[in-house]
């Protein structure tokens, strides 16, 4: 039986060649969750690295944070900053790739990018999602300009302006229940005829005086100068605009797990199912934040499961 | 059918009496996950009230905190006063008490203190735990001091410093692997002759030259001046002392749930049992952090708890 204590240094061969470390733990994603595993590995001595394409995952993309405890207020920049300081505080090693594939050899996973692999005894998969886009004209340009798709995180900012929301299931109805004491007039712009989610939600949306339903309806074109200011719409052929200062895109959230079929076990929408510690269906290998069925994808959700995750590994590395 | 908007205005009869308001959400303790889930219920426009013995919880006896992501060192205090103002920014009713009963009438939860009763739809408990205490002389006057229960938390402050753990359970072994590569020498003291954990952890406590375990060992007292200096130890009745720097002391949490006996199925352990969205047994109380059973209770994890228990709040209301 092979005695496990946490050590800085590698188990390694004769050579000094890194490709054929063992790493206790290889951590793919930086975002929330992926710092805040790699904090907690970091602070339990493992020996492990960080595998990721950029460090701060949709935070970067996030204008306000409003809703991070102990951050009153906080720009997604700025607290990608402070995650990125908080980990630079620990050695360990970081590598800015994308994990094409990876593959269980024995008892050891292997983890391959473009150019070069690595070997570990777990892996703690953290790469988050990303939210669907609409793909229109306007749209990146007016990303967090009035353009959003978080509707938790930044329908407070919409105190009595004028919105649009597009999207037909239950997140875009969340959307709009949540915008009903906080903005002023909400279009709500469904792209066939009927709304898709919980019928009790779907009253609550129609009984708001606030809120004018226009199905059948698509957009073309996101228009504004420095920020949103109108949305070009098609409505069963005729073509409108509609003033709004701001607009809530809910069409639904990709998990980045491609990379990850028939490896660990996803649900119906792509995500990793995990158990309450943070397990997944292969042994050895844990899952933390947005791309796992966790019900609710926030900035503060993703580092708790990061920690919850680390420990795990932690515990299984030290009952092997 | 009720139809429930979120909203500021309580739902209030014809006198203005604070008793007969029927909130929306009645939160219990103001620790990590409480306060969160404040946070969230706030910006959610929930008609809230949050009482709480005080504010901050286990944080306020933390000495220092280095894995909330984020802050890469601060204090208890200075995050609890963080987690005060990020909560003073909203407008709601906070009541300073300690909960004594809690009574389902029909569709309403009654909350009573010693002296007053509120009504809420729903409920989300997060009182949190206490540490086991030793309940011996120096114990109180050392705490931060040298003495901590959180192996987790402050096993990285101990380098090279000899210390002391007492426990025999995993919590124990898992402070004492935590501490072979950190500190120096480390005792491990234990009451009776054996040890309880897991078998593996065990092996591998014994084989590190580093720890020394004692059996039928007893602590009498804890001494220093400023700071932990030693430990007054009884080993078969032969009385000795042992110089160390630090104490972890591992014997166990107390979660704080003994008022929701009869009310929410907890575990053996006093746990109260949540599912993944942080519903309770009882249909619409919700539970998050430490009082639950969430397999690791840390700072960060409890907040991602409570945001989590404060959407499905916001998601049950919504549906109701």
């Amino acid at each position: 039986m092979e005695i496990f204590i946490p050590d800085l240094k590698a188990i390694r061969p004769e050579d000094e060649s890194k490709k054929d470390l063992i790493f206790d733990l290889i951590i793919i994603g930086a975002g929330p969750a992926g710092i805040t595993a790699a904090v907690y590995a970091a602070r339990k001595r493992l020996n492990f690295m960080v595998i990721a394409k950029n460090v701060g995952g949709q935070v970067v993309l996030t204008s306000a944070v409003e809703n991070y405890t102990g951050y009153q207020e906080i720009t997604g920049k700025d607290l990608t900053r402070k995650f990125d300081e908080h980990l630079k505080q620990f050695k360990f090693d970081f590598k800015e790739a994308e994990v094409k594939n990876l593959k269980k050899e024995r008892d050891i996973f292997v983890v391959e990018s473009d150019s070069e692999s690595f070997k570990s005894k777990t892996l703690l998969i953290a790469t988050g999602a990303r939210p669907r886009m609409l793909n229109i004209k306007g749209e990146q340009d007016f990303k967090n300009r009035g353009v959003t798709y978080c509707s938790t995180c930044d329908a407070p900012l919409f105190a009595d302006k004028d919105v649009a929301v597009i999207g037909a299931g239950n997140s875009a109805l969340d959307a709009v229940l949540q915008l009903i004491n906080i903005a002023g007039k909400i279009y709500l712009l469904i792209r066939r005829d009927v709304l898709r989610g919980d019928k009790i939600m779907i009253e609550k949306v129609k009984a708001s005086p606030k809120v004018e339903i226009l199905f059948n309806t698509t957009v073309s074109e996101i228009s504004g100068d420095k920020l949103v200011k109108g949305l070009k719409i098609d409505q069963k052929g005729e073509k409108k605009e509609l003033a709004v200062q701001g607009v809530f895109i809910e069409i639904g959230y990709i998990p980045n797990t491609e990379f990850l079929k028939n490896f660990v076990k996803l649900n119906s929408a792509g995500e990793i199912e995990i158990d309450s510690n943070n397990r997944t269906s292969l042994t050895g290998v844990f899952a933390a934040g947005d791309c796992t069925n966790v019900p609710y994808k926030q900035i503060i959700i993703a580092a708790g499961e990061g920690s919850k995750a680390a420990i795990s590994v932690f515990d299984y590395l030290a009952k092997r």
